[in-house]
């Protein structure tokens, strides 16, 4: 067991990462509608040139560029008019010189055309004449077959969330199904002999489970399949057969609450007694979130959260949400978070070497943000509700001064 | 029929806002459990004070503060220690003059104590006695009984999207199950004489059904329901068909392709045949989305989108998602982007009076973000997925210049 206290944050988390043995992810192949949302498993590959046919960006006439070369107002080139091309049909003729076929948009070009001139461009001389009075460059208003994908160019790559667009993209050069990382189980449990269920009324002294929704809703968000193991007071035996149970089935154990000095210290005794390399940190230098502690049994990352709602839900975004992105394989995530610039609105004082997460609420003002933070006793759920995000104060600064302009995370 | 052309994206969008009858949307009761992401459809009042008792916010000594008021380094307070209170029960005595009990964060104050001193500002002199050398304030390290939320006190407002940190706070004060609003089901057509499935190989001048699933994932993301009624050809009976059929059952029609300028104007002709107002826009200034139609029929929104595949993403980001927020009843959407500044890579011209959107990627490079226009024939499906954001040039600009700072819009 090591026994590091007060690490900063992304300290843990390096030792974490640093400690998990790479092991292949579980794959399944599902349909590509059913995939909103998911991590591609592989880079996927066009399978085939698209267009596979030349085709019309704009409503006009199908030409031989090279007729038009010379074309002015002065001296105008006109064109026959033979042919019309439906939509969705391959054009059954040949192109002879200064002919010309009506083509839409996304129709294909006939053998000989090389460019399509716009409707706007053209002169109507009679039904089967145009004239055209500017010259047109080869391949203009044309996109040619493959350049949008060529066959084996990759389209998406692996560790990508797929997104709307990209579905849509798949579905352009049939791809009907696809590999994707299963979604990796999450066991939740909460401890604390003063904990009962949500749907009990509270008699004096209990609190209700409150971080098991919270953390079941956060390993949804982001990915994962929440179990919820339930609530266990803080007997050694009963947590330990707990997280034993959950080893089984569970890429990932995160367990809430034991806030008491004595609790704390049995979860992580529970965690290094069950196998190595065990507790890896065991607090942290932020605050709130100061309790955390975090291990490894078996390659399953275990962390015991604090039982405060709102230190629950900084400790999950700085520490637990990276190492669920590498269980469920999400490796291309740019930008994780919507972040804004806002004046906060307060003195906020922080200790040097302690990284400070303080909740604030947003007020739009002469068209700036102003970040009021939610200052208040640790542990209250309404600074979980009415956060709105949060301001880090990092550990080489000593605070923030009213009016300071800041980055705030948006949950 | 009101035949406006050219209107500006938010002129378009107001039109629409306008012109829907405000109606009662439809409600279901869920288990909170259930209710991630989902849309609050009344202001949630707290049923009772949380915390409903007075509870330490530390692990300490619960005291009565007024023992320690003049305490000093050279003048002590002595306090007896005679109860250990444990985690989740009331206590079952009352603290008298100069007593103390030993108390753990979140558990319940005795009678008589109004303040608990931390663990590390005490001496312990005695297995029963403790030294302390400074004054306690009354209230210090203690949350009152309805100090967090009072019974009755707004909880999250009506309109709000249920984050996972809602869920939590629910939960605490004892809510099982909340009225919701139910998701709008959403139809989606897609229209065009040369789509066919994304199953089948591809003839010449075929092309694969790409938007519906672009849109079934958009219209899933921003909590509707997509229905996909298929493709169908550019037939004014079989068009009219799907979409009276559609009306009967969904709550918005959203019907992609139709590229050709003909089968643009019998859509639009369609929804004017239906019923009333029929179509309020028909073509937009914006680029790329110019062909976009706006209606509505039986208080049922109708939006014929543009066929190419980035020009729907656009659509439906400007025009779709705020008419799909008024049917999802989202009211309270403070933050719907993730933006990010960045400079821009090259210069893009815009013509004057059109609101132009460029798709862009971009790169992180010595701590800036570049944002690379992603510039190519309309209609190209690469650029759907090679797109992380766009950059929108104004109406009353005309271009952005290499280096300028922009603001990006992320997918």
């Amino acid at each position: 067991m090591l026994n590091k206290e007060f690490l900063l944050p992304a300290e843990a988390l390096k030792l974490i990462m640093n400690n998990i043995k790479k092991a292949d992810l579980a794959l399944e192949v599902l349909k590509i509608e059913n995939c909103y949302g998911r991590i591609i498993a592989d880079d996927v590959l066009s399978p085939e040139d698209l267009p596979n046919f030349p085709r019309s960006t704009v409503d006009g006439y199908a030409i031989i560029s090279s007729d038009t070369y010379g074309a002015s107002e002065t001296s105008p080139t006109y064109i026959d008019v033979k042919y019309e091309i439906p939509m969705g049909v391959a054009p059954d003729f040949k192109l002879n010189k200064l002919e010309g076929a009506k083509i839409s948009t996304g129709a294909m070009l006939p053998t000989g055309a090389d460019a399509v001139i716009m409707l706007e461009n053209t002169q109507i001389i009679s039904s089967d004449m145009i004239e055209i009075t500017k010259s047109v460059a080869s391949g203009e208003n044309v996109i040619q077959k493959g350049e949008d994908l060529k066959m084996n160019e990759i389209l998406i790559r692996k560790g990508s969330k797929l997104r709307a667009q990209d579905i849509g993209a798949l579905a352009a050069v049939g791809i009907t199904e696809i590999k994707v990382y299963k979604k990796p189980p999450v066991s939740i449990i909460s401890t604390g002999d003063e904990i009962i269920p949500h749907h009990l009324p509270v008699s004096l002294g209990k609190i209700r489970d409150i971080n098991s929704f919270t953390l079941a809703g956060l390993v949804k968000e982001n990915g994962g399949i929440a179990l919820k193991r339930g609530i266990v007071i803080d007997d050694y035996k009963m947590i330990r057969d707990i997280i034993e149970k959950s080893l089984s089935d569970s890429k990932m154990i995160l367990i809430s609450g034991g806030t008491s000095a004595g609790t704390k210290d049995m979860v992580a005794k529970i965690i290094d007694d069950i196998g190595g390399p065990g507790v890896l940190f065991h607090g942290l230098s932020i605050r709130p979130g100061k309790p955390m502690i975090g291990g490894i049994v078996d390659n399953v990352p275990i962390f015991g959260l604090p039982g405060h709602p709102v230190a629950v839900v900084i400790c999950f975004d700085l520490i637990v949400r990276p190492i669920l992105n590498l269980l469920t394989g999400l490796t291309n995530d740019k930008f994780p978070y919507r972040t804004i610039k806002a004046k906060i609105a307060k003195n906020i004082p922080s200790a040097a070497g302690r990284e400070d997460h303080i909740r604030v609420f947003i007020e739009e003002k002469d068209s700036e943000f102003i970040a009021h933070p939610l200052l208040g006793k640790s542990g209250l759920v309404s600074l979980l509700v009415k956060g709105e995000g949060t301001v880090t104060i990092p550990p080489n600064k000593t605070g923030v001064n009213a009016g300071d302009e800041v980055e705030v995370k948006i949950f």
